[in-house]
């Protein structure tokens, strides 16, 4: 169902390794579903997480543990901030870090690691699934996931959705994991507006020609908020080095200001991967637009989903054949 | 039953909310059965805690999550530093934070917050409890309810008791909690026992006066050790800053000495929140005055009786019913 | 059955307390049941486990946790740097934090302490059982258990095995901890094979002269691999000051390299606490005499067993009974 590469085990690495059908089919409906059921259930009772965080990103991980509790699973261990604490601060190699946390027995490891591409290299060696929790600034695949799932609950599709992705673009994996994403579908319009000097990225650039999705480059959110379904805040990364000037700090160039709630359509939506900072003033909360919180909580369905499709892949399906009757 | 200004959650973020019935007909008798029942129980089976402490207070948080694991509730994430370790570092605000949380789905949340005050933001924008495990130089409610329980386990009363607090007294929430808490008895003595720079805060004599407790100041316990019926001592805290010169470390003058055993009274008890140091050297652990292992250990059985009686509210009454026959 | 001095609870705290009937009548195998049992069990249902790591150490504390949730017991406390963030940090001691811990109804307390001595003084004031997880450069007991159950699941047996130990021999618990229980065998012959400033203690020397264990120092480990039935490997602790100079770093010396594959016996075995670096490079892996990955897996079913024979003391001997049939 989820397959990445050409392991026999359901890893979830990359944006790119899910198809549509997985998405609409399975990851969708199923999150559907748990965020609609009231009750608590026991799916995954009797499996067991690690939760394998080599960079805090609380609340990333927060919501992997609060979706594994939910179902009844179980978090048999989690670490904070393993690159200071494990034998990875010792020089271990992932490899040997995966290779002695699989002899331990555990169902899934869900891993934050400090270098792109060591969640491809995890998958390589386990002999358990490895769910990628954002691997340096290289991927995040459940923040794009939850990101589309936000998008398809509120417009039912996302073909033909406008999206403008605003602030700093050349410095995260969320606006690069859904930029990939965003590939796969058709008739999409993407508006880039960011500072000349947080620019996307050349590579994805190229992906989006190659995939002949429409995209175009800003420097005032305003000359697009009228046009966009989507509008995507990013925060700057003053922690990377990305200043704004005061010129770029006027408001509703970068960020969210009133008049952009003047322009925008009633039905479209603003959302963030939070934290936020001054991109989205507290007066915004208000406006039946704003999505960020439900965004964050689409979170939580999703990793659910996800969990249960990897960890119990015969209850999805009973559950969607229910559903059909 | 525990009410925190107009939320109609109940939410413990400050001594003062709570009133003399609830003290005596909810959390005491409750800990009092918590503690002398033999066998474990599933109370609180399927609910669910987020343990969020920005700073680190291992001591507390070991008896939170212990507390919850003990009633069969479970811990489904545990922070030991989210001030480092989370979105709060990249400046998240509060509100912010337990608006995501609050998607989660926990059924309670217990936090300890950096900055004064969170606790009580906190609670404006939370659907869920929650619990103020101390918040900045303000409040540590449930430090004082435990307080207030080991001193009512002894006496069988909290009226008319003379209590000698020692030390560091204008650096602790654990004094300021308790002061404003020991406001709502009658016919309290306080003897405040401290350094000169270490003084109790204008703030707390205002509101004593006002509730007519009757205070005194002292810079040495031997004036009133033999008066006293709970000598509460407390840690200098040099991290803060506080440092006492050689005549004020004066074996006695703001610790406990051989002599300070010797003039109190037979039926008094030391008490102390823990971590110690000179202040109460070891040889006064096996008098059977010293108190402050068992006052620890009251944490567990208060927080116990609270967690029931916010999580499950009708289980309280249930009981104490039962207990009547 | 595991007796820590005169303690009547079966605290783990050295290596030296394990008399061979416990290992070979209880512990190897109760780990080997453990280890070929398909399904898992709920043995533990209802213990609970405090995880007080004061040193990260996070390969041993995630196969405590793994071991403790795989038998149905919880981990209802885990900090991963109690000396940065408990009250250990605000200097105290040992047995006032053992006190407090122990007022909390936990079943073990499973603990790795800064500073050699701490697991004795922790045992000495503790009603609960403490499974010593590393104390400062003093012991860890529990390596050098599955250290020999991993030579005995391989040979069948102890007595008359040939090791070496190779690298740095002098800052190590593992290989004091490992030598302190070879002393308890038979016809032991140990090559001790380190640069001249990493030798073995003498205190160790002396105690495997006291039991007549036969052993020699060799600055060259070409010199012995053609006679070992294990090579124990070791890293070279550079974060306590250990170097190698060029010399020494020549592949073979003091690593395994391919001549050492060519000429060990094609029975022997590689052994490796982990991490490891260069001493073993990767591509000895896929040699079959490379054990240190199953090695690091045993640590979990002799821990698993441990836990087993402390908490639940009847069911080891019922297993064993049912084993015998």
């Amino acid at each position: 169902m989820i397959k990445y590469q050409d392991s026999h085990l359901p890893h979830v690495i990359q944006t790119q390794q899910f198809e549509l059908p997985t998405l609409f089919d399975s990851i969708f409906p199923l999150a559907d579903h748990i965020r609609l059921e009231t009750g608590k259930n026991e799916y995954l009772k009797g499996t067991r997480m690690i939760s394998w965080f080599e960079e805090p990103s609380t609340r990333t991980q927060v919501s992997f543990s609060m979706a594994m509790s939910l179902l009844g699973g179980e978090v048999s261990f989690s670490t904070e901030n393993a690159s200071q604490f494990s034998s990875r601060a010792k020089g271990e190699s992932i490899s040997d870090t995966i290779k002695i946390l699989n002899g331990y027995h555990a169902d899934l490891l869900v891993g934050r690691f400090a270098k792109a591409g060591d969640a491809a290299k995890a998958a390589t060696v386990s002999n358990i699934p490895i769910i990628n929790a954002g691997d340096g600034n290289n991927q995040h695949p459940t923040q794009a996931l939850l990101d589309l799932y936000t998008i398809f609950r509120k417009f039912g599709r996302i073909d033909s959705i406008k999206i403008a992705l605003v602030g700093d673009l050349n410095n995260g994996r969320t606006i690069k994991s859904l930029a990939y994403m965003l590939g796969k579908f058709s008739n999409i319009r993407l508006y880039f507006v960011s500072p000349l000097s947080m620019r996307i990225g050349d590579d994805i650039k190229m992906y989006l020609d190659k995939h002949e999705i429409s995209w175009d480059e800003y420097d005032d959110l305003g000359n697009i908020a009228s046009e966009a379904d989507v509008i995507y805040m990013t925060r700057i990364q003053t922690e990377r080095g990305s200043v704004l000037t005061d010129d770029e700090l006027t408001p509703g160039r970068f960020s969210i200001s009133q008049k952009t709630l003047d322009i925008m359509q009633p039905g479209a939506i603003i959302m963030h991967p939070l934290p936020r900072q001054q991109e989205i003033p507290e007066y915004v909360d208000s406006d039946p637009r704003a999505h960020y919180f439900v965004q964050a909580e689409n979170g939580l369905y999703v990793r659910m989903a996800l969990l249960l499709m990897i960890l119990r892949p015969a209850i999805g399906p009973m559950i969607m054949k229910q559903l059909k009757r």
